[in-house]
């Protein structure tokens, strides 16, 4: 309204996923008015991420390398190999669970409407990765939904007819969560996959 | 966790307001796999904003020039002062009132104990301002808050002892809101300030 460049920098904040116009102007005018240098950062590590990350040509992780820390690992399991949806997903796994092997990450899950199918996802990368003998078992981990169980389902086949084991993470009740407000598919699907006491 | 830039890039996005370690992981994602020319565009209006924006010499409002639009325009009523406490005050206003006068914009509030006075408020250009003869009613918008009160009460001092009205925005219940729900302070100052009707 004033300013060109303030209002092409509140203009430049949305495209932040879950930035609408008031927090895109709240940010513009905190880093103009109380924190220069910050921004000042921000820009070079936005600049340096931008120019310098890529993906593992071996597992499709966000990398700065050709191949990522977690492939190049020795003490990684190179026989169990767990398949998710995102560089998140591979986050969230790494800083929750004990899980000592390595990952293939898809950048996304089957969408026909969107043009996405095997080639979007890597599939040949996986298929190779299959066919190396390497991995004894492959992990499914793609999230619980239409699209996720679409991929994990054509995931799969694809191991079956390599004879490679493959499993699904388990889905039920969350830990914590009580029965009476968890949905009616996760607790049909805790049913389904119950275990047996031993 | 695995690439020293996007740590980075995940550290940086916290400069934000209201950015907490997953949303900057998030926004960090979503640029990386999804937009990074959206990422490019933020790089390069941040840098130009952060060279480029300065405050106004006249009423210290972010602008791009020495003098910022609105005090460099003839259609503006000189005569007319209103004193906010930020750039987004003034944009409010602009966006909701048909007010034509012109701004002066604290940049804060009175705080002693972060050693925030008349000097970091810029009050001798206020002063300077008013001494010029050529306002005729200083109208006060500071925030309904502590600060922002005692602010405006040592303004109308300063706007008394020049001889120039001042006046200070109604407080009162909300367009919309329901009496019932509106706080004491407010219900209070909206009895205080009740208007005649003539």
């Amino acid at each position: 309204m004033f300013s060109r460049h303030v209002d092409a920098l509140i203009d430049a904040f949305r495209v932040l996923p879950g930035v609408g116009p008031r927090s895109a102007q709240r940010m513009t005018f905190h880093l103009l008015e109380r924190d220069r240098e910050g921004g000042q950062g921000l820009v070079e590590a936005l600049q340096r991420a931008l120019e310098h990350v890529g993906q593992c040509r071996q597992c499709r992780m966000l990398s700065d390398e050709d191949i990522c820390g977690i492939c190049r690992s020795e003490r990684r399991d190179a026989s169990l190999l767990c398949v998710v949806e995102s560089p998140a997903d591979v986050m969230a796994i790494e800083q929750a669970t004990d899980y000592r092997g390595r990952y293939f990450v898809l950048m996304g899950h089957f969408s026909p409407l969107d043009g996405i199918g095997p080639d979007e996802l890597g599939l040949d990368l996986l298929e190779q990765r299959l066919d190396s003998g390497e991995v004894a078992e492959m992990i499914l981990a793609t999230n619980p939904t239409v699209e996720g169980e679409a991929t994990a389902s054509y995931l799969m086949d694809m191991a079956r007819s390599r004879n490679v084991r493959s499993s699904r993470i388990a889905h039920g009740v969350p830990i914590g969560g009580e029965l009476e407000y968890v949905d009616g598919g996760t607790l049909s699907h805790a049913f389904q996959g119950r275990l047996e006491i031993k």
